[in-house]
């Protein structure tokens, strides 16, 4: 699949259909890119009103190149682009970039966008675009782009990679990152995505040994194969990815569609696919701009207790309000540690961390040099922030970021600086080290280096296959619901279905004490608002009377009887929820959360995607906005959510294993204290309907 | 009060003692600064071993002076600085700034700090610090500071005040602006505030009326009185203050201890403090000083609503999810407006808002000129963003930003920009357009103004009289506490006190069907952990039974017995939380929110500090969780939202009017539907103990 592909990255010859003698035009960029940027193939300009473009011999179409060209990049707009794709597979060109704007974008683009890919597919022509800004590899000097970026910020070569539908954000985290000095191999604008995919990219991209850190600007998710197969390549190399994917609200998923045709993703669903693939997803280019520097240093962080030292107090109220917000625990730092601090700084400076030099270090310069080999020596400390907001000619700043770099290669261990001052930022920076304005930026990017640290440490799933179009379905009654989920290993409630009148009374009989009588139907799913629910019955009289009342209800308004479910009452210590179902794109999804009469108003959920161990579950519990009276509080004990958690890899599993289940509904799931596990009390499953046969 | 301190802002004359011939030293910096910036008043050194001090003559002490200096900034250290006080006050200095550090910010001189305090305040000497980096004022010139930041960044006087307990964040922020090329008048740094506060300080210098913008750093708000002053005088003037105060974690508060000597202020109180003052509170130094740029526009904002341009389609959609996050709604245009639009973009362009120019701006530079007084005459838009991702030589940046300028100026309206590439954000800056890099940073500065207009339209109050410490106080019985309430203007539920089992039984007669029997003591605030509810009792043995469990239970445990409670058992919509005590700095504060089992472990609740009317309830209510199922959701009805609100200004009213009242705890609050109002079914006062009186 990706063969055909990889050429792009190096060909050996380019054609540029629509070639302009001026270099600022669509046409007239890429032409005059190639040849400034080191390319070492066969530039060839298509024009047929010219025999000669930027001084390259021009031809007057496709088809009178001597040989076809491995790349076309097709500069011309609307219908001739059109023309073009279909010049392009005459003439076995491998890969077509098409810059043309107003296909998929449009709506009345997008069946000629899908007919054009299709097209492609069929005639072997890989297909970048429409609406592609293009490609750039600075690598090996394929630079067919028409971004007038690389003029503003001269490229060079580095480990970055950036792929990006939009070709603002593929060139923006560019044009930022060589302001900071920092080299960009890969810098590509894909477009509509129409045949190739921004992600179908990065699965090749990944592949380049030299990169240390990749960027990824998606507009929609399509498939997961191309993402996953990347996850997995970069889990391989210890490659981090950094994911920026708009369209979270709505406004934000109108305006992706009017930009790249993208489809909206269920916004959630794309956390969940990014966090099990160890993909970082960014909130914003700030974020992701920001986050470079640290990946490229090469540290692997051990923990998460952070030191504060800064000769300013305010620096270190901040920074600790700011981990305490970030989830980084200021370390503990050990006696020794702050006798060694008290002994070189004055007795009013802070020596717990965070460690506050104060105004003291305008008197003493040396007063920075000394502390760092002490603190260096602590094993409480897993990162550090320097906060420097005030610093000038009176101090000595080159000798504070010597101290500090070399600190940092000592401890080998991660080192932000927050330095609001150019003269002083500079001066850090020049000494290797990543630098912010403020210490809430420096900390909130050293947090999320950390947790994505975590986050990488497990090996990305192979893609689920893709779903199915399974249709409507149709719902199972609740009998046949439990049935289905206590097979696959969910417990469910004691019970029995009763078709009869005596039936229902000899269940409760059977069961002892009050019991709950619920109709039963294939045809309600809602089972409350027919009053098919009847709780703490507790003498046969009012058992039959409730059977009687179920079976009258739902003949009466048309839906089938399938009987009553009799069960015991039974009392626990919450009620969640537990579901799942089929993403188009992401496939299963497995919903946990807290239950109740306001789920949809209140919800309080967390999403796995399968497959997924407990300890995932466990993991994914902890963000639950309940999560501490799950843990148990005011001396309650602490709930089951070992067999919580077990009930969800269970329907995470059936989701996998039976895929004509298209939903499952466990609400309420009641969960009880630590020993009394999990019981489902109500389910509905929802099954594709059996394909159609031939009598 | 503050007549004696208004001089520290523009002294006559300034004694520095311990002044040094060094410029870079603590003593020098000050003769240096008032020499240089242009101070009209005399400047007189004070040093014991020197006959001159950087050219100027040198006085051997305070005594030698040939009159009281208005001013005199104390710079030396220890023992002699608390001798300088002395000094200060026996000669009639008016006020003194104390440099040294050492005092309240230890545990070993905090009393000294104390007692320094009481002295000067004893002696008519107002004093600034300790642990004071000094006050500036570029007005006058009387920069009475030893920060080198004003070598760093030159001085321009301006329109922004800066007051800050640190001395770091009296200059980060000075200079950040300074390096933007905006004017700052007044940066100050006053320490420890034993004496005079920022605050203090603050409401002086709000008087000026060349300001437009006001920063405040605050470690920890020890009293209302001035702020609350600054905050009105600020609000007459149309003044917008914002404070930036740390220490809202744990950590931070331990931080700012060993800083400035703070006391831990109640976050949330601080947050409601702010609100009702009309004090934006903002997060961080970034949030600060990004926001600076937009008040200085004297923009009116008179809506939210958002639109947004640029050149690239993530930047719109980007910009659309930040303005979802950020509460902006995207105005939705005329239907003029965008057939306008349609006749100059090409095809492919977003013409509904967010407009997209796309990358045929490269090819026509014009486009932009061209829509933007169409976008102009648009009434539905309230603010806009302007985003310029990517551009360069090829395209005509400065006239871009012209365009942008006039647009803003015949719009009256906020514009802000995104602009990454320092060669476009540098054209809109020099343009007069507040620029920042990302579409969120812009977006977020955009709203924070906007939530501050909306904020500052309410005269902020007078401040409540401090409170007087009341010490434990005592509960008073159910009975009692609902009286109070109720005759305060809280709906309580009917009951009848009973102190005997006939008694308790009449009144079940009374009420008809279903009562609550709860046993009344005023020893014991957490009835159902002593079994002294009892619900839904049906039959009068059944409240008889209910009586003797109660009394016994209660004598048994040694506890008053005040008889039982019996009152008819009420249905509402939901269980919810009404409080109110009085914060040690801030006075009466009430708490209203969602009631039920885990109001601690999973709180959610708003804090309202008196007085303030129902529409503040109201609007405070929108910021609950439970807000959508406060206002009905899945086809509920609405629930008496007005009910609560007047409920809670009842409880305000009595916290202000009744200052024996340490708390009130209303739990649970029910409320039901609309008509139906609230009804207090439990509750807890606690009042102060009388006073002991003589025999």
């Amino acid at each position: 699949m990706s063969s055909s592909l990889d050429i792009v990255l190096d060909p050996a010859s380019v054609a540029i259909i629509g070639a302009s003698e001026n270099p600022d035009k669509i046409g007239g960029r890429p032409v005059d890119y190639l040849r400034r940027f080191g390319f070492r193939g066969r530039v060839l300009p298509i024009n047929p009103n010219r025999a000669e473009i930027q001084g390259l011999p021009s031809f007057p179409s496709l088809e009178a190149l001597p040989f076809a060209p491995d790349v076309a990049i097709i500069a011309v707009p609307g219908e001739a682009a059109v023309a073009a794709v279909e010049g392009c597979a005459d003439v076995g060109v491998k890969v077509a970039i098409m810059m043309a704007s107003g296909f998929g974008e449009t709506e009345g683009g997008k069946a000629q966008e899908r007919e054009m890919a299709a097209r492609a597919r069929a005639r072997n022509l890989r297909l970048v675009g429409p609406n592609s800004q293009g490609l750039a590899n600075f690598a090996t000097g394929a630079v067919l782009s028409f971004s007038s970026m690389y003029l503003e910020a001269p490229p060079q070569d580095g480990p970055v990679a950036i792929l990006s539908q939009s070709g603002a954000m593929s060139v923006v985290p560019y044009g930022v990152l060589r302001g900071r000095g920092i080299g960009v191999r890969h810098s590509h604008a894909t477009g509509n995505d129409c045949d190739v995919t921004a992600a179908e990219l990065a699965s090749i991209v990944a592949a380049d040994p030299d990169l240390r850190v990749m960027l990824l600007y998606l507009e929609s998710i399509a498939s997961t194969e191309h993402l996953a197969a990347a996850a997995r390549i970069a889990h391989a190399r210890d490659l981090p990815i950094l994911a920026l994917k708009p369209g979270r609200s709505a406004a934000g998923q109108a305006a992706a569609r009017s930009h790249t045709g993208a489809l909206a993703n269920e916004d959630r669903v794309v956390d969940a696919f990014l966090r099990r693939h160890g993909i970082r997803r960014v909130a914003d280019t700030a974020e992701m701009v920001d986050a470079v520097e640290l990946y490229l240093k090469g540290w692997k962080p051990r923990g998460r207790r952070l030191v504060v030292i800064s000769n300013s107090g305010a620096t270190c109220v901040m920074a600790a309000d700011a981990a305490t917000v970030a989830g980084l625990p200021m370390a503990r730092l050990a006696d020794e540690t702050q006798a060694g601090l008290r002994a070189v700084l004055p007795s009013f400076a802070a020596t717990a961390n965070p460690i506050d030099i104060t105004a003291a270090l305008l008197s003493n310069s040396r007063l920075f040099s000394q502390i760092l080999p002490i603190i260096a020596r602590d094993p409480a400390a897993d990162a550090f922030l320097i906060g420097v907001p005030v610093a000038g000619a009176a101090y000595d700043v080159p000798a504070f970021a010597r101290d500090a770099a070399e600190f940092a290669a000592e401890t080998g261990k991660p080192v932000v600086i927050a330095a609001p001052q150019a003269s002083v930022a500079g001066a850090f920076a020049a000494a290797g080290l990543p630098v912010f304005a403020y210490e809430t930026q420096a900390v909130a990017a050293l947090a999320g280096f950390i947790n994505h640290a975590e986050l990488a440490t497990r090996l990305p799933p192979e893609a689920p296959p893709p779903a199915a179009l399974l249709g409507e379905g149709r719902p199972l009654n609740e009998a046949d619901s439990l049935k289905r989920l206590s097979e696959a290993g969910v417990p469910v409630m004691p019970h029995r279905l009763c078709r009869t009148e005596d039936e229902a009374a000899a269940a409760w009989e059977g069961f002892g004490g009050a019991v709950a009588v619920k109709g039963c139907s294939a045809d309600v799913t809602h089972k409350s608002e027919l009053g098919l629910v009847r709780l703490g019955l507790a003498d046969p009289q009012a058992v039959r009377a409730a059977f009687r009342d179920c079976r009258r209800a739902l003949l009466e308004a048309g839906l089938r009887f399938d009987g009553v479910l009799v069960a015991p009452m039974r009392r626990g210590r919450r009620e969640l929820l537990l579901g799942a179902h089929r993403d188009p794109v992401f496939g299963p999804v497995v919903v946990v959360g807290d239950g109740g009469k306001y789920v949809e108003a209140l919800p309080d959920t967390v999403l796995l995607l399968p497959p997924f161990n407990a300890a995932d579950v466990l993991t994914a519990l902890e963000r639950l906005r309940i999560a501490p009276v799950l843990r148990g509080v005011r001396g309650e004990q602490a709930m089951e959510l070992d067999a919580l958690a077990a009930a969800a890899v269970a329907v995470g599993r059936l989701m996998l294993e039976a895929p004509s289940i298209i939903s499952v509904d466990v609400n309420p799931l009641l969960l009880g204290d630590v020993g009394e596990g999990v019981v489902a009390l109500d389910a509905v499953v929802i099954e594709a309907e059996p394909p159609e046969t031939a009598p």
